[in-house]
């Protein structure tokens, strides 16, 4: 048996988005199954100094741009956000609470419907009415899920979490560790294929 | 007849050299040649507030590994330089007075040599003597080279070059535009691939 790989991720992140919905597939593939780990950049921008993409010169209106390319070279759903980036603890801490209360694989679940819901539906997922809207279509307690959301020990949880994936490298989104082997970004999917299929490159 | 695509790369830079052995053949692929634009990424990060990469928190050893990894994936010879990153004036220069002297094949064939000098061979391409060689084994005056690149012509047509390609809004090496449309990375050789075939993606 071998371990789950390690997906990071923040909802306000398109190449986030991008490899939600090809990361269950890639592990499946070589055997591995997926463990989702919301996190906020913002948070880890802080420490590396770093700033969100659309707000940089020339990289900005570039990376608006390659988002675009991306999803349409993968056929992949994707509008623009009118709001974007936007902050993320609320879908992050909804998610951290549908794992306890329904188990991980709903949580992956509803993480890859708040995803679909901001990039590819136009939907504004910090608002608490749209993301009770989104756990409803699951099944999901909506109510419950915005009480929790909005509560200490899963506001603790959400921090914890995010000091861990600092703590093990973690510095942008989409970010994959493979039994401890760091993979930055959608576009290194490839090598994350290589690797899981000889355990190096 | 299509037009050239434009080949933007800083010395520096270890994707830019990736993709130099690789660009060639990609625009061959579609009926393409190249136009090959030595430039200066210092310069460029002024514009846009950027840092080499191997000097941010996180992202810098992270980078490290995956310029071999990627080297490995995609079978190229690559050692990491003792001296890295380093400044690439004497070196884009160089290619910019080849390229005047002896013609863009002559240029292309020599920024090849001087990537390789440095990503493979372990040398000093910031030492004039290291240039000299490089281009002696090309047939270039290497003596007449090291001279023209301390000259104030060729010092003022990089800094030309460098601003119009900030101008055209690049911001990274490696960076191609194919037709206007611009590409950032390496790791977007897929995407030039397809626009190539298909005029869009």
């Amino acid at each position: 048996m071998t371990a789950p790989i390690d997906f990071y991720f923040d909802f306000s992140s398109p190449y986030g988005y991008f490899a939600a919905t090809r990361i269950e597939a890639l592990a499946a593939r070589h055997g591995r199954s997926v463990q989702w780990h919301p996190m906020l950049l913002g948070v880890v921008f802080k420490t590396t100094g770093a700033q969100p993409l659309p707000l940089l010169p020339l990289k900005g209106p570039y990376s608006l741009r390659d988002f675009e390319r991306t999803a349409r070279l993968h056929d992949i759903a994707y509008r623009r956000p009118e709001k974007f980036p936007i902050s993320t603890q609320l879908a992050a801490r909804a998610t951290i609470w549908v794992g306890q209360t329904y188990g991980a694989g709903k949580a992956a679940e509803f993480a890859k419907a708040v995803y679909r819901a901001y990039f590819a539906e136009g939907r504004d997922i910090t608002d608490p009415d749209a993301v009770a809207g989104i756990a409803a279509s699951l099944d999901i307690d909506g109510a419950a899920l915005v009480d929790a959301a909005g509560s200490a020990p899963i506001k603790e949880q959400l921090k914890l979490d995010v000091e861990a994936a600092i703590q093990r490298g973690v510095f942008g989104s989409p970010f994959v560790l493979v039994d401890g082997e760091p993979f930055w970004g959608f576009d290194r999917f490839d090598q994350i294929e290589a690797w899981l299929k000889n355990g190096s490159i």
